[in-house]
Formats: C-alpha cells, sequence, structure tokens
C-alpha cells in the first residue's frame, strides 16, 4: 500500500492511494502516527481497501504533506555509504554511527526548505527513510529485524555542514535547524518493496545531478541498523531512521556549492516517489 | 505555581499543588503538553486557581509520573559546568555543545531505571531541566529568552559512558536508552524561581553524596543557551532542555562506581522537589 497526507500543515488528511485514487481514511484513523501503526493501522486499511469501504478524497490544491504524522523520534545512521564516508575523508564506521534531529523538522516533500541565518554550508543528503511499525527492543538479530518496519520513503537530510562539524564537537547542532527534514511524497509499505538494499537513490540541484547510488552500497543494511539500534534505545511505531546518504554532498564536490535561496532540489528513489524542494532564506 | 502529572504510566492526571494539595487540572487541559503550553494553558491555570473553581484530587496511591508530557524534543548541554569539563579531562567549549536524547526516555521521578543489556559504564548527572514554554526562534538576545521559560525540574540525564564516547563518534547513543530520563517530581513555574544561576543541585547514590554542585557555575547560563539554542533550530512548548552537570559523575570518580542494579539515586534542587530512583537491570 501507499500512503499520503494531503492538506494544509497541522491539518493534513491521512489517504491511502489505491489506482492512483487517493482514498479518505479519516473514517479510520485521525493521522498515520505512533497509535496508527501501534494499533494494527495498516491491517486495518487493508481490510477497508479490500472491502471498498472507503471514499475518494477530492485532491485538487490540496497540499502533498509529509507521508506520515510528526515522529517520536529522527534516528539517523552517519557515513553509512562507502562512497560518501570516502569524500567526506572520514574512515568507514566500525559500528552503525547514530545522531539525532529533532522531528519538529519534518516538513511535506514540496515544501519550501530554509537555509538558515548566517548558513553558509547548506547541504543536501537524499536519504532512504525506514518509518517503524511495532516497538523494537532488544531484538535478538538483524534476521527478525524488518518484521518492525512499516514502510519506506524518501527522506532529505538537510545539513548546515559549519554547524555540524565547527560548532562545538556533535553534529546535532547542524542537522536540526527549521524544516530539514522534508519526507514523502509517500509512505510505501514494506511489503511492496522488494528488497530495501536493491534501491536507486539520486538527488539533482538546479537540474544537475549530484547524488546517484543504491542501497547495496550502504555499510550497514536496513536490517542490520534496526537491530543494532534496538540494543540502544527502544523503536516505537512512527519513528523514523534516516539510513544515510550517497557520495555526492557538497561538502565533498570540488569548489563546494552549498545551498542558497533559489535552489531547486530534486531527490527520487525507486519506488518512493520523487520530491522537489526550493530553498529560501530563513 | 507547582505543576504534577499524577497516575499509571500514560494515564496521568495533571495537576496545580496550591498549599499542598493537588488540584485536578482536567478541566482546563487533557495534559502538560506542546498545546496546553502553546495556548496559554498557564494563564488559563492561574486565573481558575484565583477563581477556586478547580477540584482536590484524591492522590492516595497514585504513581508520581513526569510533570510534563512527553516533550517534542529532548535539547542537552553537555560539559556545561566547569568543574565536570575538568573531571572528564574535556576542554571547556567555546560555544555550547549541544546533543539530544530521545523523547520516550522520559520517566517519572521514582519510577525504575533500567542498567542497559550490555551495559558496564550506566552514569548518573542531575540537571536543571527547562521547559519551554513559548516558541523561540532566532531570538535577538539572551536578555529576551527566559520569557520562553515556562518552568524548571529536577532531571536526571541518565549516560551510558561506553555507548556515548566508545561506540562510534557521537554521544547520542549513550544518552538514549530506555528510561534514560526521570523527570519531576514537579514543573515550577519560572516566577517562582527568582535566579535560575542560583540553585544547588545535589546527587546522592546509595546514600553517598557524588554530586554537590551550584547553577552558578554554569559555563553558558539558561538565558544565553535559549538564545544559542534558539539560532540553530526551534524551540517550541513543552520542549525540555538538560543544561548540563556539575562534577562528581563516575566517569569521574576514581575507581569510576557505575550504576548497577540495586543502586538508589538521590537527585535535589533547589525549590524543585527531590526525585529518587532505584536501577533494574533491563
Amino acid at each position: 500500500m501507499r500512503f499520503a497526507r494531503l492538506g494544509p500543515v497541522g491539518a493534513e488528511i491521512p489517504t491511502v492511494i489505491v489506482g492512483g485514487t487517493h482514498l479518505d481514511l479519516r473514517p479510520i484513523t485521525t493521522d498515520l502516527d505512533r497509535a496508527f501503526f501501534a494499533d494494527d493501522g495498516l491491517a486495518r486499511v487493508r481490510e477497508a481497501v479490500s472491502g471498498g469501504t472507503l471514499a475518494p478524497l477530492e485532491t485538487t490544491g490540496l497540499r502533498v504533506g509529509a507521508p506520515i504524522a510528526r515522529p517520536g523520534k529522527i534516528l539517523c545512521i552517519g557515513l553509512n555509504y562507502r562512497d560518501h564516508a570516502a569524500e567526506t575523508r572520514a574512515q568507514l564506521p566500525e559500528e552503525p554511527v547514530l545522531f539525532m534531529k529533532d522531528p519538529s523538522t519534518v516538513v511535506g516533500p514540496f515544501d519550501t526548505v530554509y537555509v538558515p541565518r548566517r548558513s553558509v554550508k547548506t547541504d543536501w543528503e537524499v536519504e532512504l527513510g525506514v518509518v517503524i511499525g511495532s516497538t523494537a527492543r532488544y531484538l535478538d538479530s538483524p534476521e527478525a529485524a524488518l518484521e518492525h518496519v512499516a514502510g519506506y520513503v524518501v527522506s532529505h537530510d538537510v545539513s548546515e555542514r559549519e554547524f555540524q562539524l565547527e560548532r562545538g564537537g556533535q553534529w546535532d547542532k547542524g542537522k536540526s535547524c527549521e524544516t530539514f527534514n522534508p519526507l514523502g511524497p509517500e509512505l510505501v509499505t514494506a511489503d511492496e518493496v522488494a528488497d530495501p538494499q536493491d534501491l536507486r537513490l539520486s538527488l539533482s540541484v538546479n537540474g544537475v545531478k549530484r547524488q546517484d547510488g543504491t542501497t547495496a552500497d550502504m555499510v550497514f543494511g536496513v536490517a542490520h541498523i534496526i537491530w543494532y539500534l534496538s540494543q540502544f534505545l527502544v523503536l516505537e511505531p512512527g519513528d523514523l531512521i534516516n539510513t544515510g546518504t550517497p557520495a555526492g554532498v557538497a561538502l565533498g564536490i570540488e569548489g563546494q556549492p552549498y545551498l542558497r535561496a533559489g535552489d531547486v532540489v530534486e531527490l527520487s528513489i525507486t519506488g518512493l516517489g520523487t520530491a522537489c524542494q526550493t530553498m529560501e532564506q530563513a
């Protein structure tokens, strides 16, 4: 199944997309949030879809929001593609590097992204986003981990490199600026993604292709990441994991062409759709 | 005013404490959360208290929960006391060091705290917790910052030092384990704290005093922290800031007496009350 949330910020209507038509999920849930995933929401939607009980939503003029409600937390894996670690002159990590993003940074896939005030190094990162479907705590092995995935989503881990790397030691400061996590357009359930380690990710800026990678190049795959994280914290339904970015970020390119107001960033992942954001000065 | 939340996990009843009596706030709000603070909740409670319209709550047998609902985010300031930076052999930061904690780690002030599986270095940190009352974004100066504080709270920034420092580069991994942020017992509104930079913080383990500091020793005071953070991200009502810990953590003590199952940790801050947690193995 493919899920979306349409409407103004803070009042998005949850939908499931069947044959290109958005069906209104409000008879089933107020939102695609922790309670929805925890309370077997995916199964209830599947049943409603096959029963034909959901009405189409008139989508004309509706904004596309992030396809999940604000997550309880956003966990990010750093340096998780071999080529990206190389371009940033970082060593390949021996175990997953974890940092976090403020959940309030989530915006829709076509919303404006702000270049922060006093920023000189605002950078892009296309990432495979993993949405957790059920609580994961001290999982026994990576083999069981993918059962805890609700679905996958295009995630933009916008990053300010000076804030991240030159302003006091920890990365979080450059990852949590306003609007720094566009998400979507759609949440695609795990059963429709044959192999999360065989997806093409690409990103262009003003029409110039900058990132073009594959999740096959991850240092730690999705199952390993979920198993690993569950040893350190509790993954809850609706949480988001950004699984790292392939090579081609501004930090790693000759001339370091960081983002400025007016720049247009387009991101795609195989089967998950395309997002497009225009930068504005905050 | 002093606020509390009493009752079972996930079903806490919000109260305001007047003359030692808990008054039931459910006629005013379902919880002490982002919507409550954003929607002028403090003023509405003040009005209801002076109007005498609130009924007492029978508190016998009720668990004491954290005095605020799960925050949208938990921001933590590292190495923010001169003596603590020294004991951990870290340089004094030139600007605030920011890291984050999973908001799901918040538990009540007398709840069990888990020593994580495979942990060998679970450590304590008493901290002044600051709860944000109104949105703060690109504040002009530290002078205006304290207006954005709803109140103060005793916060325990439980930390696993091996996970934090020896497992892959960023601190968040050792800060977000299950139950790692006991909070409370009470939220004391900002007007009742004459000077947040003149509060005594202390912590004992099994009756042995381990931390005994004052917020006067902070490298960056509360107003500076709020102003500073607002340059990098948006502070929202109900967010929690842990402002750092004074010297005396296990990491800095001869023999490094890290926490084990059965240990009892007691924390106090002037005017904010006392919390007490017993450690259990996860």
